[in-house]
């Protein structure tokens, strides 16, 4: 067996993400084996027969064995539940880590279970995804060129945090270190709150007496605008409730400024909304192509 | 000269939507001269040279002259003082019909101008656009398989009407009539509301401390999210006075239902997030294919 990075890899939750990062390291030949965990066998042979992962375990604890890195890709309400199931199993040498959107969460859920915190893990967020979920929409191009966010805790041995971030360059990702607390406030700004609004503008219309018709004069904009509200309910639930205190400061920033705005039409008052918007046009071409 | 359906087209502000109009006609060989009135003499030149117009003038009245079909495709602010400029010259043949955004006002602005409104004015709107602005940004198949909706007025003459329907179908695009009132709600919904959360949204965050990181970790979903932000912001100040009231209504209702997610999250209200979020991609995966 060549020498690949990682010789064992389990990935516990085989999604969009947990597959698409098999199928990097695989495409990169930068692991052995991937061993895939979690709870619904059909979902975990289908990934296998699709070549995602070479093995499976709905048995938690044993999918980890003799493994030398494993990644929670599982929502964030599951978080602490697999820390528990793994938790017995844990080898010295044995790396862990995660890609949940919101890092604070994931930790306590660690400590919780561990107490004192392994000096292995290493927490993680890829900023990348699409709407859909699933290991049927997996790709190994994912977290090509997109950043990676490590955040390294004080415990986090220096060869761990090092074999995390080279796993993520395999996959041709950019990899970068935040403080927890500042990975979970820009996540709300950039991530978190934008989906609530997409999720709310949809159901504010979906709830409305012409909805059929509404939806029917949808163009190009509103498409673009509401891809994010196709992204998976629970998940979203999840992330709202473990990063829940970064969003509400973001939700009632966003709400006063809308009230603001809803001011500014209603006064007619053409200064504000034309600086408003010349400044939003300005920010968002300054930092998007496209 | 071959029989086209439209002889002599002058449109009146040749940008995205006009400059479209007129590469589209006469891809389909559907007008023999097009000509360009407007203000600004570079423009315009421009324009001409790309092929989009055959000829310009900066004076509005002249250019309508001979013209069997007249497009105002000028920002909502600037309807009136069109109208105003064209009013001598109005003959009995002389279709006009605009593209605006919002109908009511259009109306409006033109009974400030004509007192009773002309047989053969038929305003229209093309469900169609993109973030750019400007002729370089007009493409003939802008409207293709895109609805276009006229309201046509108790005053409008039957074969103007036929006209302005066939003008748009020679384009590509499918025709469909409403009220003005209804046209202005749907609008408010589908397209107003969420050019104002996007542009509040891009401010909210360009306006924070950490802008400059904030933008840096911004993922495709924020790219797709935010895009109708780089809208002209002067259309935009124009829109939202001309739609000012139904805007108005959308706003207030889509924040209260905002205020109440928020309440959700701020009681860890699972069922209520879970049921939003769901209800909310369900209709997106209904009405939106990607």
């Amino acid at each position: 067996m060549s020498k690949a990075l990682i010789n064992k890899l389990c990935i516990v939750g085989v999604g969009l993400i947990g597959g698409s990062l098999a199928r990097a390291l695989k495409k990169a030949g930068a692991v052995n084996t991937v061993v895939g965990a979690g709870r619904d066998e059909t979902h975990l042979e289908k990934a296998r027969t699709l070549g995602v992962i070479d093995e499976w375990q709905t048995d938690i604890g044993e999918a980890v064995q003799g493994c030398d890195m494993v990644v929670l890709a599982v929502p964030l309400g599951a978080m602490q539940q697999v820390f528990a199931q793994i938790a017995p199993h844990i080898a010295d040498d044995m790396i862990i880590t995660d890609v949940g959107s919101a890092k604070a969460s994931v930790v306590e859920a660690a400590r919780a279970v561990f107490g004192s915190l392994p000096a292995t893990l290493v927490p993680g967020h890829p900023i990348a995804g699409t709407e859909k979920s699933g290991v049927e929409a997996s790709f190994a191009e994912l977290f090509q060129n997109r950043r990676i966010i490590i955040t390294p805790l004080e415990t986090s041995e220096q060869s761990a945090v090092q074999k995390v971030e080279y796993m993520w360059q395999a996959c041709g990702a950019e990899v970068v270190h935040t403080s927890i607390e500042h990975h979970d406030e820009v996540l709300a700004a950039t991530s978190h709150l934008p989906h609530m609004l997409a999720y709310a503008l949809v159901d504010t219309l979906a709830r409305m007496d012409a909805r059929t018709e509404i939806f029917s004069y949808a163009a190009g904009g509103f498409r673009d605008f509401t891809r994010i509200a196709s992204s998976d309910p629970d998940m979203w639930h999840d992330i709202c409730l473990a990063n829940r205190d970064a969003l509400l400061k973001m939700l009632h920033r966003f709400t006063a400024d809308l009230q603001q705005l809803s001011k500014a039409i209603e006064n007619n008052d053409s200064d504000y909304l034309k600086e408003t918007f010349a400044r939003a046009k300005k920010a968002r071409d300054e930092f998007c192509d496209g």
